[in-house]
């Protein structure tokens, strides 16, 4: 009886392992669990991160009045309470604006992990990217200058910049980016996906594996892959056969390539694609089979890959809500007009 | 020497006992160090407080999607990281709609302490009044039907009203409204003033203590008095002799009293009335000597009492930023129009 038993528990073990195999064979990366190690991959050289950055970088990132009006701060679009996105077809901003290209706001939840940034990948990073929805007339609408005199007319935001750059620091529109960006390295969700791929078999469940299994025969895998489960600029003109390549005139880079965004937490983040025009993951995942994969995906095998989608939902970094330096007389007045 | 020091002290201590007198004479009470005496102050006996109901209500002021749109939480503009409001002249809700009487947002923190909410009074407490932006047009534009499918759509809500309120809880907004009521309830900021009326001595500066005496002096305290240092309807008609009377149309209630707004926070919370129409604290408190006390309040006078108002600002509770749970297919979707 013994016997049996440990023979079937190596026979399940051998089945985990050549999955997991299988699906690093597919290009699919864990986020590692040793801190050092994740450390590594979410840190950028030219801007490290230091806790000083991070806990100044939160502030800005939930400081509303960074945006010409007062109202819209970074966390209204990617919205950390509600999977890192704000849940709408096309992000509505500055007067009340939609993405006049119809786009969606995507997660910032693992965003350190894609190859570039926006959907377009024409930000190469984090810190980068942050310069844009700051300035965009339909977003948040405000001139650098604006946002260097509304953050340096707060002395408490000036003491936390000398606290992370230096005493000599000069309050740049950059520097205000660069840390905004620095806090977005850490948003970071491991989720029972890595740690089934650390080697926690139990981690993900029976119908999970399953689902995985599909994920990888499908060829999802092909797209998204990597430690963001997505990320990279794509493989094929998404656009050309998209059912809905019609709303909204995005045609992608200049290759006409969409960015693959991220599938982690993708379970919080309806409505789908960069137009948001999918409403549901089983539409979803059947539309990419059909215009990626060339392939019909049963019900059956989108219900099995949506299962195994939920085991990419992470566990969400701890926040505590920061509380933001008062406005002074220095601080330009919101302008909602 | 050691006579004289103890000399000193007896004074020292006897003139403070003297300010703290003249502060309870006037009318101004400190928030109880004591947690249940506290407790007993902010509970509400017909919907009490429970651990439950504010962890659940933490959720709903924080969810978006109460609003029509899906952006717009209670949050947005009772802002906890902001003070409490938005910091707007008027308030800017739904479809970017200034409020039409030109109203600004009152802060959320300590609001449990007004006899009565909204400028007008029109309503008893926070239960009630978190029933209204909810449904006002130009706020979250919401139904109440559209209000409980949301929170019904989604099993995690469904489970934390159980835990809150029994397992054979019928979900309703008036429930909805009331379980974000309890969290609002919790929002209370202890401030050196309430340390030094509770006899910490050293808890307010000797400048903010010259502050209190010339508040008292000049009858600041004939309105601004109680634990919420205002929050009453009211000694005067406001609205008669309010420089900016005519921006807006709002007239107060009935008697064409206007609530006497709570003081505690009020550094964070410029612009000030009840139209945001006074930018500066030293200008609001000049226009109110002028217009409610019928006296000149000096450049001197109003410094001082800015210094005392600076006591006033308080620790705020401890948030963690609750993660909401996720959007299904039966969660409604959000109408931006």
């Amino acid at each position: 009886m013994k016997k049996i038993v440990a023979l079937a528990f190596m026979a399940a073990s051998l089945m985990a392992n050549s999955l997991i195999d299988d699906a690093k064979n597919a290009g699919l990366k864990a986020i590692p669990e040793s801190p050092s190690e994740l450390l590594k991959l979410i840190d950028n050289p030219k801007n490290p991160i230091t806790k000083a950055k991070v806990k100044l970088g939160k502030k800005l990132y939930f400081d509303p009045r960074l945006s010409k009006s007062g109202l819209i701060s970074c966390n209204t679009c990617h919205n950390l309470s509600k999977g890192g996105d704000d849940g709408m077809q096309a992000a509505i901003g500055h007067k009340w604006t939609a993405n006049p290209h119809h786009l969606s706001s995507p997660t910032v939840y693992n965003a350190v992990f894609n190859d570039k940034q926006f959907w377009d990948g024409r930000s190469p990073d984090l810190e980068d990217q942050a310069q844009g929805p700051i300035q965009a007339t339909p977003e948040m609408a405000a001139t650098p200058e604006h946002v260097v005199k509304t953050v340096t007319s707060m002395p408490a935001y000036v003491k936390e910049f000398k606290e992370a750059y230096g005493y000599d620091v000069k309050i740049t529109f950059k520097k205000i980016a660069d840390t905004i960006g620095t806090f977005e390295r850490t948003l970071v969700t491991p989720a029972p996906f890595d740690a089934f791929m650390n080697g926690h078999e139990d981690a993900m469940t029976k119908e999970q594996k399953e689902g995985l299994k599909t994920f990888i025969q499908v060829g999802c895998a092909s797209c998204h892959n990597g430690i963001g489960v997505g990320g990279s600029m794509g493989a094929m003109n998404v656009t050309a056969k998209y059912k809905y390549m019609n709303v909204g005139d995005f045609k992608g880079d200049k290759n006409g390539m969409v960015k693959v965004p991220t599938l982690r937490n993708v379970t919080e983040t309806a409505p789908y694609f960069h137009n948001g025009m999918v409403l549901t993951l089983q539409d979803a995942i059947k539309e990419m089979g059909r215009i990626q994969l060339g392939t019909k995906i049963t019900d059956k095998q989108a219900k099995s890959i949506e299962t195994f989608l939920g085991a990419l939902e992470g566990k969400k970094p701890y926040i505590k809500l920061p509380m933001l330096p008062a406005t002074n007389d220095n601080t330009p007045k919101p302008v909602v007009k």
